[in-house]
């Protein structure tokens, strides 16, 4: 990690920029891969995944019935999971309330599930059923109508059994085996196989991410942009350099691309973190990952802990942790961040996993003006007004001159026409 | 209007499908007024408010302080507007609830307003003040930190005095006077005079919406993509033709390109509204652009309402009216709306301006998938979770068990190091 003693607060603004993106996409490649789904449905599907992900499927959708038998351990945590993550989204219901805004004029709004979803789970190095919790969970709870999940084979060419297990645990019935872009371009034009979708979720990297935006021209909405993974770390001198250097670790482990920061108040604190740093990274397995990861990260000393929260809501991070002994007294102070992780007992693998939030968060400084997912991110919400003859009555004069000082006349005529029915 | 009668479900999918856009947009065009702006700043600005609209401004920033006189009355009427919409969106203030998942794992999110944000008002023929209070005052009781307003100048070349004195009502000390793909190119870079922003919301014609997303790209957000206005109304026997006629009219005169929509039951009724309608048309001040419009709406008789309301879903309109004497018996199956007109005094004009709701609405069948304007709109959500030593003890094996299973063994450690500093 990159050690650095109280920046100037000029340099500040430069040294929370990520790093740069390993390597720009070509767009028109993944406007081909379009162009080729919609020219050849299921057939390019087939033939994509072949040239990418070297598997020739018979079919592209499988069925989760028979999930086969995985560690019963594993069951349980998975049981636990999803239980806590389906509590915390569950409360996120909000219920409507009806406001009557003047005489006679009554405004609410109600949530509804957006019809058709479909939620993208990463293959990669290891099956992510972890993401197929955070997707489904909520848009169940949300009453989607149609849940459309796509994933890569696995490295044998089939459904990951472990993601097979989860999916039937939480009565999803099938799952398209098709990844990148073409994956995107299936469920933003729909195919024989997979079919159109109004909002595409998950994780990806920069080819999905890339599809992820050019579907929006095809009319679908989508859960936020993407980007390599990060976690930005604020302890004061009780920190236990253990605990410090395996949360940077987790995080830094994700890819080359991540990026972990850690700041404190404390210079000896951030040189044993350092030195602890060294001895965890010696036996872990993807430690040649995390090392890259290491490389393009950052340790700065700041003057106080208030400095380092000044800092964090510039970088607006993914995850946050505040490893502090009065982490509470902070919390109101965070503009910009992901999730926050509160106290030296919060790893962030706990919301990872399983503490009920959700880990579809936003990177690259996008906490500065998206959320992550949420209930409401699979819902949209449909306002409503009704208004009585006494409301035109009271509020219809106002409407009909703002209508006519906007040149509308129809606007105005529509509230005339109802007046004067009223006169007679 | 194109009456039909009874289409089969098989037609339903192409009858909603949107009247082609008139002309579509040279990307590369937008792409370098980005390029221009970020190469000049506000010399750039200058030089293309110019060109495109014609007049050559000796500043950019004007000060909204010692607005002009206006009409009293109208001065009142946007004082009734401003706090209807206040009311109702103060009301979506959602307070955080801290909610136990597990034994010592506490969960919840806190809403922070967006800092930086950039709110489009569109000119064209008549300055949109109703704008102004629709993105204003939601983005004040979001405490956005920066509001940044721009609006092309008017015919004279100057702030409009309506929006003036509105925006000065609202405690907006100041306005850029730069509209088209300029003002979210500057929005989205930031110059001298345009501070850079987060998020931009706003209508705008096509250009401004090309813009917006080309902003994504920039690292903006965008509130939703735009399009022409519309209008369903679902209509009962019960209806009034002359309230219909109205109705419609006063969607169908906002562009050319508008689409207005009325559904009934009743033969009958379409058939008095057809009528009614050619006689409210006759002495209209925007005949024209209302005949245009016209010309692509459609009326359609289905068999009864509930199929009506099938159809208006699968059409997801920006505005729907229930002009039914039931009105409310439908409110619940509205899957896909903007925002809804419930019963037959609520013209739809009541919500343009002042029932409460925001006039901010997807268009183009977006209501699928996007919400309108709301004071979410303005804010993120952040999640937080406190675990406790406790939580570790409960939840960690979990945790840890299910990363190993991702193949994450950093992640699992960072459970295991906690665990076994609890045992010591």
């Amino acid at each position: 990690m990159i050690v650095i003693q109280n920046p100037e607060p000029d340099a500040w603004a430069e040294l929370t920029l990520r790093p740069s993106q390993s390597q720009s996409i070509d767009r028109q490649k993944v406007q081909d891969i379009f162009n080729a789904v919609k020219a050849d449905g299921d057939a390019a599907l087939i033939e994509l995944t072949d040239r990418y992900d070297g598997h020739r499927l018979s079919k592209l959708v499988v069925s989760t019935k028979q999930p086969p038998k995985i560690d019963e351990e594993l069951a349980r945590a998975i049981k636990i999971a999803a239980k806590n993550i389906k509590t915390y989204h569950a409360a996120q219901q909000i219920d409507s309330r009806q406001i009557e805004t003047s005489p006679g004029v009554e405004c609410w709004s109600r949530a509804v599930g957006i019809d058709r979803v479909g939620l993208y789970i990463p293959g990669g190095t290891a099956p992510l059923f972890s993401t197929v919790l955070m997707l489904v969970i909520p848009a169940q709870l949300a009453k989607c109508q149609e849940i459309t999940v796509v994933t890569p084979p696995d490295s044998s060419g089939h459904l990951d059994p472990v993601m097979h297990w989860t999916l039937d645990y939480l009565g999803v019935d099938q799952v398209c085996l098709v990844g990148g872009a073409q994956a995107i371009a299936a469920l933003s034009l729909g195919t024989k196989s997979v079919p159109r979708v109004d909002k595409i979720f998950g994780p990806g990297n920069q080819w999905v991410t890339a599809a992820k935006e050019l579907s929006t021209r095809y009319g679908c909405a989508i859960d936020m942009p993407a980007g390599p993974s990060e976690v930005l770390i604020i302890a004061d001198q009780n920190a236990k350099p253990t605990f410090l250097a395996a949360d940077l670790l987790s995080q830094a482990e994700h890819g080359p691309d991540s990026q972990v920061i850690l700041l404190s108040d404390s210079q000896t604190l951030i040189e044993e973190t350092m030195t602890e740093l060294k001895i965890q990274l010696e036996d872990l397995p993807r430690r040649s990952i995390t090392e890259s990861s290491l490389q393009q990260s950052l340790a700065i000393s700041l003057v106080d802990i208030s400095t380092c929260v000044k800092w964090a809501n510039l970088y607006a991070p993914e995850h946050l942790i505040l490893n502090l002994v009065d982490a509470d007294a902070y919390v109101d102070q965070i503009r910009n961040a992901g999730s926050v992780f509160v106290g030296p007992w919060s790893s962030e693998s706990m919301g990872d996993y399983a503490s009920g939030t959700n880990h579809t968060l936003p990177t690259a400084g996008f906490a500065r003006n998206y959320s992550g997912v949420s209930l409401s991110s699979f819902q949209k919400r449909i306002s409503y007004q009704r208004i009585s003859k006494r409301g035109v009555v009271e509020l219809g004069p106002a409407v009909a001159k703002m209508a006519r000082a906007e040149k509308l006349e129809a606007h105005a005529r529509s509230i005339d026409i109802r007046l004067k029915s009223l006169e007679s």
